[in-house]
């Protein structure tokens, strides 16, 4: 049998050889635990460039842990948070936010291709209740980008959505699991991408591009990070050996690596997109980070699955594809080809 | 300046290089998610063959998540909790435990160092007011093996502690963060170190022992791993690369690495002690693990922070001295003679 | 100006006397606290025989308290309840349920007329993701009868939705703030209407219907009342001098007073739902219970606030109209008088 | 058998009449519901008045829900309570405060007769870790007046805690459940008694005093209030039809109804005391308020059951005697005359 692709997740990816080098280089001699160290302190500064301003950078083991997190420190146990429909946070992720803020809840505001609607949120927002004591009340917008069906909100779009946040005084938190992946495809700065858009904190995704371990908080807001270390330590994530963390948050953004991987994953993600189309897949959204939703004619899955290729099905007839930056030109190939039968032709040839 | 010799915690030391090989390892091609993975599932057969019957075992990122689900299985949120006066879960996790609960009660209980009496054990249990709903309910006994005090629980000891909770219908926790340095000192095997003793659920310490990103949940009752995969999933702990965590904690354990890890700084640990006995020092309580606590006379901790060696002091005149396998007999000579003053007596000659 | 006409809400009408009259009697000399009185211990039995089983009944100050209460012992943190989009604890209860239960989740299904529509609830269940840990589990369907839109379940109704709950292991749980409205228009006796139809635990509404300062929570499965002393306790219910709130339960029941109060109630949502109808309103739902939902004519807004009538808007053009018992044949004379114009005619006459 | 007096406790005893009437006079017509009506406005007016400033009166259905309601709004989740180790709230409310804080931490402080020694709490706060992440933080001190030991803290003692706790940037709540009592021992204002002393939130008893289903929590520092009509909402502490609940508040106020019955509790209690330590009792505690905790010589409990006369026996020997109001001078002096025999005496004469 052929040997396996795997594109169920970025999560089935690999981890950047960079990172796990860092990792083991870390290992130097005693260093003072809990984040006390000199990589941690490092992570301070190295971030504060990257988002061209001070940012108050806290590794944590999951995007989940990141969520939960920066929704229960923008959000009171009374309070409700405008998302898409389809967020992770809301659909996946068990109720972590709901378990770190002590209640509060999830208002789904709809919007095609896995983006929120602002006219839907701005209504949402005003149907609200606010000082209604009977009803959660407005206090964050969490904005997932790229969102969960594989596109990318362009700037003016978060504009729009921000600036309603605004107007409720309300707070803007960005699911960032996949940052590196739209920051890729806007072309714009880190900054540009988050803050400068009206982002308060961020969840920042390592390990979906090439990471492993951990995954980051980044507030821009100070007065946000002033509790942090009090809730990250008593939610069980402040590890003793925290430079083993920091050195992975590090030699993810040395050197470009970050947006490098996610370039690479968005890439081949665009070359499968155009493969899936013309062989009868219908995209269920554009293409715009590594993720691909289509829906495939009648015989795809029983093909795909014959050439030892892993997707993810998905409800309604879709198929969800996603790339990572460790999958060679070939994989995508043979994939394509899967679907358009050549592997037979060439087989019987 | 002298290299500094480092004695603040174990969590200043390193990992093990074996640890780190494993990490790397692992990145070995496309693995399934979320702990679907094959070294995932070795942990379980490894961690049951360790144990001499089948355990569920989970990765966590911390001790403190350790603790704070094992107590949070154990323990509903109107429960109590009894531990030593010195339990770290209680005095030194930010409230992690009874976030993780929803408000269960920990209940301290003394006893010499470092270990819980078991006469005030029971008395304890018998004021608790069973059945009185103005009153938290005994649930969990919480015993920490090493001690907060470096010395450890014999057998007879904990089957003294465990019988009690027995009697009481609770629950046996045991925080193992320093599981290893007492069953190397106990010399039983890691099951009569545990589930034979009466233990239900074992937080399994990796960090301090040469680990470095994750500790693990041992569950030695079928009933408590029931919901586990829920609550780690939504307390953020449920690493999507999860084998990168699954590597570490077979690398732990195979070929008898923790115990000779353990054994290591248990020994440096005794002869530092001796040392330190022989300066002046008075010991605060037996050497049995890979800590020390000692009250030192006047001029001792100037003269060890002129030698840049680095120790934690503790209340009351104490401090602490945590061994790691990876200081060198040399580090514990140059601290001990640092006391003695042959380092000046060496430096004139 | 005319003297009121309230419609707002049950809660702005008055309590019964024969309510207030017990709460005086019960001041009749020392009685034990927190419930081990002898009229808690009256409410055990009365209410048994009023349900034809042994039941388990807790006093609790509000509807609320019932809802979450009965939710958080129905549904562990991580799990899910199914509920119609609009009923009172997902939308009107402040994140309640959520804080309660730790961060359980409300999983809205639509429905016409405010009652879960049986082939959504099976959809929803089914791809709620048991045992995927990425999902709240299923673990509670919380039906509302009488309805949020004035209508009432028949016991066919119920049955199909309980039915699929049962398929899918789940609890049921009925929100009766308004239990007495539909128990009365049902003709069954409170046994059918409840445990006979699968229902596992009760929010039996008091407030609404002529009580003041309690409901009570029934209990049909005896292992889900086992932890509620102590969960009642914490959550701060439970009132040391308990007998004021037993004699309101009782009170409540005895000589068939609560079906009084209600049938009286809903007599006149009747009358009033067809005088508006006759008037040109528009009925949101047929009208069961003792609410009138209703879309109104051009002026009508304006003519009723004329005449000192008090509704609630709803969203949509629509408008709220709650019966209590303690409004007069003449309060609907004059209300629906006021819509046709007659009064002005009476008044010129 | 002689007719019960029952000194088990102050819940035992009588609703005063006042308060009784002022709840069936409260049925008055509709009101509006959930806090908006005339009476709860009164509330807020008569209260301000009575403490002779601004504050905010919130009632709620016990004395547990008034504490964890403050300790909840005056500590975050990561934040220590410093209270004596016998406060109610820690010790006797089943962790009530733990699960509306979602996880603070009760820090048990030391002191004779119940009090809080100053040094003691001074040495607590100093050693609690101010910035160490894994401490819970100092956040609040709870003072209990009168004390859970019937004793009653001057206006000196209070200022000095209070001092200690502003030093510390720390709130102070006021465990007030028998304030009533503290305050007609005092002789001072409720102003001088509480804010003045630097109290910021005051759980203010009513049920023990003559109350029956309510109590209330008095804030007199405004940004504490801010959030508490969501928190009493999703706790479920609020009452629809709120009017029933601000009578009983408007009428333990009324014409100093509070201090009266406060003040014949006291005295009862105080001439208990005497009579008690005539005839073999060794007090506690000075008896300040209107509780007598008190060792009896050996046949005492056998003869006060002979004579029905319930009292509460506490560990080591000691009994608790709790008057209320609606005692009579009878009942104290039979109660003496129980231990002093004289009961058999008069009937054999």
């Amino acid at each position: 049998m052929d040997q396996p692709i795997d594109f169920r997740s970025d999560n089935v990816g690999a981890a950047a050889a960079e990172i796990l080098k860092a990792i083991t280089a870390a290992n130097d001699g005693p260093a003072s635990s809990y984040g006390a160290d000199e990589l941690t302190a490092l992570v301070q500064q190295r971030y504060s460039a990257l988002f061209e301003r001070e940012v108050f950078v806290f590794a944590v083991p999951t995007g989940t842990a990141a969520n939960a997190t920066c929704l229960a420190v923008s959000t009171p146990p009374w309070g409700a948070i405008f998302c898409h429909a389809s967020a992770h946070a809301h659909t996946s992720e068990c109720g972590a936010t709901e378990f770190f803020s002590q209640g509060a809840k999830f208002v789904p505001v709809d919007g095609v291709d896995g983006k929120i609607d602002p006219i839907a949120l701005a209504e949402a927002t005003v149907q609200a209740g606010r000082g209604d004591a009977h009803r959660s009340q407005p206090a964050t917008l969490s904005v997932t980008q790229a969102t969960e069906w594989g596109t990318v909100y362009s700037a003016p779009e978060l504009d729009a959505l921000t600036a309603i946040a605004r107007e409720q005084s309300m707070l803007v938190h960005m699911d960032g699991a996949r940052f590196a992946a739209a920051v890729a495809t806007l072309g714009l700065s880190p900054a540009e991408a988050s803050w400068r858009r009206g982002v308060n904190i961020l969840s920042f995704g390592v390990t979906k591009n090439g990471g492993l371990l951990c995954d980051a908080i980044v507030v821009f807001q100070p007065d946000l990070a002033r509790t942090l270390s009090f809730r990250l330590r008593r939610s069980g994530y402040g590890w003793s050996k925290m430079r083993f963390a920091s050195a992975q948050l590090l030699a993810y953004i040395e050197d470009g690596l970050w947006l490098r991987l996610a370039q690479r994953a968005n890439l081949l993600a665009k070359r499968l997109a155009e493969g899936l189309g013309q062989n009868g897949g219908r995209l269920a959204a554009p293409t715009e980070a590594n993720e691909v939703f289509v829906q495939l004619p009648g015989e795809a899955l029983a093909k795909l699955a014959h050439r030892n290729i892993l997707v993810q099905p998905r409800g309604g007839g879709f198929v969800r594809f996603v790339c990572h930056f460790d999958l060679s030109d070939d994989d995508i190939g043979r994939c394509i080809d899967a679907l358009a039968d050549k592997a037979q032709t060439l087989s019987a040839g």
